[in-house]
């Protein structure tokens, strides 16, 4: 039951209270992977340009990512660098360089066209359906979008929610996408729209899954030092589709375990530059802070009252 | 074991991107009572102004809070103005008018001194200690503020801090007070001074309970409608208290089970218009709640892995 993700692979440049980096191995892609693969093996597709080094490619194989699907073209690879602010509530993008990634037209080598559980991570959404296009019979999709997509191609984007199964986005593109800023009209609104279910992601509020008849939260670890938020939405991606490709089921309790598996890579995310702790994780602590999630939360009803 | 609130009775004028009230019933002390009353007899402490209508004391009198402690003194009452945002997420305060509020000097009718549960509403610092002096001996004493007197009363707030067991402040007051932004150090530093609790409420984010060893989580209660936030704080303290004085225990189980029933609480007053739904609501209906926050965020650790 392979795993596949299709999103940038970039060089990351990042600036926070507690000090920066430059081009830092990042990108959608590069996250997605680096917190599914502790669960289950990823089937990575993308591109970087002729100056991406191959010890960043070789952290990723050396975590047992699968690159098969990743081409190095001639030309200058996907920068993006930013700022945060004091708090790390806010980010200002101070440059953003497209390079080979602006030509990208994902190709799926034939081995990774028989993925079952798969990832459309945050692209033009013509370059997702193309690649929904390649996979012969996909399982369960999953899909990521951005502001820029909402509005300059909604058409698209509206046609794309019609053949995926679960639409994950942060809460400012689901209030952009639906006009409504309750979130939870607005994720009823996505359902409207062909996923089944709805992923809100509420940073460090944590992540809502919706679907027609329930709601479940996840808050956000409660961490007392967070280092750089980058990357933290596509590691959670990561290690929902990760558990979910992991457990091969679908069901209810299991999409909420999924929830919170996500929101434990999420959290690894953010306690170190870039991917420096996501690649050091190992899956006895994920399955530790998924149990710290559970006393977080865990409440009995007692016998008195309900 | 008798529950005890001092705080403000007021008229508030609100004005929400649903509709607007005038002169209608409100403050801490009257959101928390209706809200404990459900779970627990409530005896309130505070003052009104000569023009106070009967009717509105009526209607708290008809749902069993204990005015004994009320006193009406001649001249006008306290009068709060307040428009909200077209999300409800900010407001701006139009209009206090402090009126008999101003010269309030908390008296304890005799029979109040014997309360166990002590929930010092958001007044001046000195006159929650004074309270607490009247009080025989409290069993549990929670304490809300306000940024005002975080600034203008610094002092006499640590004191007060010192004598209390449960600060309950929203998360911009325990940044405020603490000068941490992290609201988890921050919650840490509160325990640092004093209480060996804090609740800091996060609005539609929920509310966190943090103690020495542990933090407990639970988020507001998914509503496609909200109409009026107002008191929502000051009705999850309500539920909070009244849940642990009719429970009798603060058990580390029962201290979260109070959580979510204060949860429970804050979600039905921001339903309706003021103290319009809070004053409907009954004991099934609190319990019904508090199952649905159960399954809003319960999910099993599966066999398999942790």
């Amino acid at each position: 039951m392979a795993l596949l993700v299709v999103g940038s692979i970039a060089l990351d440049s990042v600036i926070t209270p507690f000090g920066e980096t430059a081009d830092a191995l990042g990108g959608a892609a590069v996250f997605f992977s680096l917190a599914g693969v502790v669960l289950h093996p990823v089937q990575v597709v993308g591109v970087v340009g002729s100056d991406f080094p191959e010890a960043h490619l070789g952290s990723l194989a050396r975590r047992g990512v699968d690159l098969a699907g990743v081409e190095r073209r001639t030309g200058e690879s996907f920068r993006w660098k930013a700022r945060y602010s004091y708090d790390l509530a806010s980010r200002e993008t101070l440059e953003t360089r497209l390079g080979v990634f602006a030509e990208f037209r994902p190709q799926l080598p034939p081995q990774f066209r028989d993925a079952r559980f798969v990832f459309l991570g945050n692209i033009d959404p013509e370059l997702q359906l193309s690649v929904l296009d390649q996979v012969r019979k996909p399982g369960l999709v999953a899909c990521d979008t951005m502001n820029y997509w909402i509005h300059s191609k909604r058409d698209v984007l509206l046609e794309l929610l019609r053949h995926i199964d679960i639409l994950m986005v942060n809460d400012s593109e689901a209030r952009e996408l639906s006009g409504d800023w309750n979130v939870y009209r607005a994720a009823h609104w996505i359902l409207g729209r062909g996923p089944r279910m709805a992923v809100i992601k509420q940073g460090e509020h944590g992540a809502l899954l919706v679907d027609s008849t329930s709601t479940f939260k996840v808050p956000a670890y409660p961490l007392q030092e967070v280092f750089d938020p980058t990357g933290a939405g596509d590691a959670f991606a990561g290690g929902f589709m990760g558990y979910l490709a992991r457990t091969e089921t679908c069901s209810f309790q299991n999409l909420r375990r999924a929830m919170v598996y996500g929101s434990a890579m999420g959290s690894f995310a953010v306690e170190a530059f870039g991917v420096q702790r996501l690649e050091q994780a190992t899956l006895p602590e994920v399955h530790g802070r998924v149990r710290a999630f559970r006393d977080l939360v865990h409440f009995d009803l007692d016998g008195d009252a309900p």
